[in-house]
């Protein structure tokens, strides 16, 4: 049969990129291309006699179908923390628990886009997300990132060229893949802007715990007076993400929709998951593990921008990131950064090629993003040292 | 702010069915509305083993990322399984796990249908489908269930009127809600009009396993030899449906298209759950499960059955089940369905009136769907007294 597949779908190629990043995928290949975190940074222990208490002693709860919303304890739990911790969860806002935060953009672009219209977005951004969008038909307009965030000006002239633009999304803190945090100053802006054009905005803060540097920057959720931000929370990087479980804080007419469409994709999010999660809220201290994984990621940041400075020197240039997982490095004009890519793969070092994270996929890029979470601490140092050689080699 | 949502999700209404459904999650309601399994058809004390063998000696792998796909040694066991047992996984197939069988009814319709395609589908058929369907603005086009399955005059016709047709929606066994099993002769006429046509077929089998009388009937993909059938299987019906665990075998182009989709929705399937089931999957024996339940809900099967004659008596007509969890029950012409449903709810028995099922939500019928798998057994036995009485207080 030949099949016809849906203009969504087909509109999602796999790319020369996916077929450079396929081979980083063989043993022995230091992991820079990744965005997993730190084995050392999961609560191994916790979670093992979390999953043992819950088995024996509420399993029934566990294994039965939930509902849709999520597990009301965990929709507690976080309510409480968002609250008091971060200002956000306003009283028009509610709170739904998603299969990782990756379902937050999914259910958004489902209840907020019709085919055509436009979703603003930093240029870079987070590949997974932009893929979700295109998955929608709709049509994205990249606004450049600076060191302090989304370059505002191009931001208001993308509003006003773009009646149809349903949201504005964004990673204010340490961005992915361009590692910047965007200032108060320009998140204040990007509210006002967003609310002058009645224009939503998608926050995502999937890092925002992981800061190694500097001072907390408020989130713009927690500006939001008018019901006009929608934030994405994830469980992914201070608990584990292969347990999927992540959460969105919006207007309650928006989780409504939201709840509808999250019935028709997955009914509810894994149950005996969700209860794993209410417990470590509940039960552990939280903050201590994060301060804990602030530490293991503060040195490996450090080490990898050390190891930048002295393998690859002045012949690059990044914004040194206050926390994140990853490192945006640009590479001097002489040299190709998928050519660069290409030999550090053939050498044993894995990187993804700045082209990939742009609206554009045609867009020109001499950046690679660097990971340094996944990687062990003696691999930053190898790798580093490797994709040094490499460059001097193409640099002659 | 005012919210402008989606057409797509616009079109998903909560109904009149909803707010009369809202009722039956009062304390002490007897839930024949429910498609839960019954409590005692879970492994519990298999799935605490599982779960502490894997925290101890696996932690990392069930807490890190995983790859969309799904696990692989789990692929491994369903593929196996079903080729064994089933002769489903032909020579051009491929098996990737979802977020529960929901997911495969959510990528099927991302996959195949443009906005404004037709998706054939039963009539009734599982509202939470219907909805899936319905949220990529699709059209349905509802085909009546006869007691050996679809109506096949009227599935021509329906292929004829409409060359847009993407796929033929079916849940040949023990239909939900109808409670039919499509006979092999209509399979196999199914299967040749959506060849002749060019249209694929969508075979949803959550239920399969828990036949309580007669004999298998070999699934549609069985038959499949020009891969045009997607097979959604899952495991919420024999392990657990809050794991959140199914898969779809279909062809491996069209797996391809399914895989991107799902990066944009989930990413993958919890990681954790899914090593649990192929440890269940390759530790245990599986088959002597699914007979110990099959055991289970034959007794409950049985007893509803014998309740409907015995309190609504040849006022109502149905169609004895073979297996799964549901009985469509037809009500007698001067009794309001909807009104029998409401009375029942205050009564404290919650049903679902069979509107609810069909692809034109204002359309007509008589009929109420009944769970047997989640009351406990003498809860079967009040709530069958009760709706008894009501049934004859409405009828004078």
């Amino acid at each position: 049969m030949e099949y016809k597949f849906s203009d969504k779908i087909s509109s999602l190629k796999p790319s020369a990129i996916r077929e450079i990043l396929k081979a980083t995928s063989l043993p022995g290949m230091i992991p820079f291309a990744a965005g997993n975190p730190a084995p050392d940074a999961f609560p191994v222990s916790e979670v093992q006699a979390i999953a043992a208490d819950i088995l024996a002693n509420r399993p029934i709860e566990a294994l039965q179908y939930g509902v849709t919303e999520g597990y009301a304890p965990l929709i507690a739990a976080v309510t409480k923390r968002m609250k008091e911790k971060y200002d956000i969860v306003k009283e028009f806002d509610s709170v739904i628990i998603t299969s990782g935060a990756q379902q937050v953009m999914d259910l958004s672009t489902k209840v907020l886009c019709n085919e055509g219209d436009v979703v603003i977005c930093e240029n870079p951004s987070f590949i997974g997300s932009l893929n979700c969008f295109r998955s929608y038909n709709t049509k994205l307009v990249g606004v450049s990132v600076e060191a302090d965030g989304m370059n505002m000006e191009e931001l208001e002239k993308a509003l006003k060229e773009n009646e149809n633009a349903k949201f504005i999304y964004t990673i204010p803190n340490f961005h992915n893949p361009a590692g910047v945090t965007m200032s108060l100053e320009k998140r204040k802006k990007l509210y006002a802007l967003a609310k002058e054009y009645g224009v939503m905005i998608l926050e995502d803060n999937p890092y925002g715990d992981l800061r190694v540097a500097g001072e907390d920057i408020p989130s713009i959720k927690s500006l939001d007076e008018d019901g006009i931000v929608i934030y994405s929370g994830s469980f992914s990087k201070i608990l584990a993400p292969g347990i999927r479980v992540g959460f969105t804080v919006a207007p309650s007419e928006v989780i409504a929709k939201m709840t509808v469409g999250k019935q028709a994709v997955d009914v509810h999010t894994t149950q005996f998951m969700q209860m794993v999660v209410a417990e470590w809220m509940t039960k552990y201290d939280v903050d201590a593990h994060i301060e804990k994984i602030q530490a293991i990621y503060r040195k490996k940041l450090n080490l990898m921008c050390d190891m930048i400075d002295s393998e690859l020197g002045d012949a690059v240039s990044y914004v040194r990131p206050e926390g994140g997982l990853f490192i945006w490095c640009e590479l001097p004009e002489d040299v190709n950064a998928l050519e660069f890519v290409k030999r550090s793969a053939e050498n044993m070092v894995a990187l993804v090629p700045g082209t990939a994270f742009f609206t554009d996929t045609a867009g020109k890029s001499n950046a690679v993003r660097l990971n340094f979470s996944t990687p062990a601490d003696d691999k930053i140092v190898d790798g580093m040292k490797i994709i040094g050689k490499v460059l001097k080699e193409m640099r002659g």
